[in-house]
């Protein structure tokens, strides 16, 4: 796995159990996974030679993020590096511009979109869907970054202005949800698929903060957000596990983010499900059978912690440990920056106003927002 | 943790969720933990100075199996290493002899049992106690090994002979037990317990087969048996997991052996309970507040894969996980040799019928017992 971050760090766990030998390359030595595997190869991800270095280890390699350039891609696999997602997919998860070209050809639903390159061309769009629009760059996105929300055309002009040159962009509708949701899809390279139960996410600050599966929906948009998933992971032909962050409207569900990896709206699974994303992740680039993506209960409840204002969550974490001996915490081995996703916790149970007490209690209590 | 085999591999999964650094003294870099454990200390657990050397990398040392010389425990703490569980503990796991007189003067019902040293002691004991006898090792005995059944005079004569001078030997009476039960108990040094569902185990020559969690038993009979491992717990002052082996009889549960660690017949935790064993030993051990025992289900049934005769089982666990996608596969990185535990399969429902048999499929077939 390229990358050496949490999603590394707990597909390690799934690998272990799976008696699978697992290998990062990582920045350093320190990085969340690098702790946590035997020997992590230390190289950039942006580095065609420490890509091959790294790929010489392994049998097939894969990602824990989404900033490789598939340019390095494309040449490794031309070395016969077994590749997966496959670069033409990861273009999708990089690239915002070709996923919008791509799913709209499919007739997968999505808000309005349309590529801009001026303040002209986002006040065109906004004639046909509205003020404000929702900026977004192409390339870079994550958590919140390079997506901004812009009110009229000075305010747009503003943000055109101060990115880098050739930065290109897309304006898309904000589009008036219900809630946010995501499902996650797993997909192998001879064609299996599985699909786990639609979850509910809330992002504050563009950063996912809670995640409730399974999400409180009707059946039926369930089951058409996981088909959108399904048609999605099938059209781009990925190859791994998929996360598909949506809108619920009132006329239906609309597809938002993709990303090819594990996910942070699936972190759910691995307290409560039968697989978990980082176990079928594994399965599905190892062109494994795919696990039972079952609940093992009613609902779970995910909440993120934070970096707070304490380098030192020791206190925090005892306390959370007493207080709640179900609350199932989960720590990346990150130092503490505010706002920095440095865990998370899961609440496994029936009663989702309780489990969704405990998580928020969980993560608010590690993060230093509370301190009763 | 001192030793590197499957135990320290699967409280490594632990340890990363719990973000604890975890280090492994092994005797190879290839043992089973040391595969997956960033820099596994290579050294004996026979050797005074490759324990000091592995403990000043570690606030608190524990182990993976009961080898570890008490004497040399004892050196350690005394400069100062902290080391759980106590040598005084980890004694009665080790010596029979040492076991049987302290659960006896505490009162805990066990077997009839006596020390023997001589053909006429065992010939005495029967006397009482009746024939068969079991004849045991006082000291290392598992899986089976140091432990044998004999007949009359003759039969224990021979077996005494065939041991090596200075065997101390202990005679046990021969049970007739209606099941065999195990609990898992977690105590932690400030005296926090925490007791597990009790368990049915099947052996066959000797080693764990099959656990089912919860047993089938009545209440009574698990409050007992609970409150037996408890006691136990107590009376030993562990620190850390101690398993409780007991038989079940129609007059009550006695106990049979004892381990200081995490122990096959809780391998069902990691699948069926909120917190699994390998997880509850590192909070016990560090003296983190203890996790739910809870079942996430009505029922869990574990299987341990035996080596069969073919050393390669890619075959056989590609069939597994297309057979039963809800079957969680947990292989050891070990090296497949003819009745070598090599690996465990859990499965988790409501139907225990159903979940025998699956579970003994997977088993069975992973070992090559069955091929189809």
């Amino acid at each position: 796995m390229v990358g050496g971050g949490q999603l590394a760090r707990m597909t390690q766990q799934a690998a272990i159990a799976l008696g699978i030998g697992f290998e990062v390359l990582a920045a350093g030595p320190l990085e969340s996974a690098a702790q946590v595997v035997r020997q992590a190869v230390i190289g950039d991800h942006d580095d065609l030679d420490d890509l091959r270095r790294f790929a010489q280890r392994c049998d097939v390699i894969t990602f824990d993020h989404e900033h490789v350039p598939t340019a390095f891609l494309r040449t490794l696999r031309d070395e016969g590096v077994v590749v997966r997602p496959a670069p033409e997919a990861l273009e999708n998860a990089q690239d915002k511009l070709v996923m919008r070209s791509t799913l709209t050809a499919a007739g997968i639903p999505g808000p309005l979109w349309s590529q801009v390159a001026s303040a002209d061309d986002v006040v065109a769009f906004a004639a046909s869907a509205g003020w404000p629009v929702v900026l977004k760059t192409a390339r870079g996105g994550y958590d919140g970054k390079g997506v901004t929300l812009v009110d009229d055309a000075a305010h747009a002009q503003r943000v055109l202005d101060a990115a880098a040159p050739g930065t290109r962009w897309l304006a898309e509708q904000k589009v008036p949800f219900v809630r946010e949701l995501a499902v996650q899809v797993a997909r192998s390279p001879h064609g299996q698929a599985a699909v786990y139960p639609v979850v509910q996410t809330t992002q504050i600050d563009g950063i996912c903060r809670e995640v409730i599966a399974p999400a409180p929906i009707d059946d039926d948009v369930a089951l058409a957000a996981q088909d959108i998933a399904l048609h999605v992971a099938q059209t781009l032909e990925v190859t791994g596990m998929l996360a598909v962050e949506m809108f619920q409207t009132a006329e239906g569900v609309l597809v938002n983010e993709l990303a090819m990896r594990p996910h942070n709206s699936g972190h759910w699974s691995i307290d409560g499900a039968v697989t978990s994303q980082f176990e079928q992740h594994l399965r599905a680039v190892l062109d494994l059978p795919l696990g039972s993506t079952a609940a093992l209960a009613p609902y779970t409840v995910m909440a993120n912690v934070l970096g707070g204002d304490h380098p030192d969550m020791y206190k925090a974490y005892l306390h959370c440990m007493a207080h709640d001996p179900g609350l199932r915490i989960h720590m990346y081995g990150k130092d503490v920056r505010p706002g920095r996703k440095v865990g998370h916790v899961t609440v496994v149970g029936d009663d989702l106003e309780d489990l969704l007490e405990r998580a928020r209690h969980g993560a608010a209590y590690l993060t230093g927002d509370i301190t009763e």
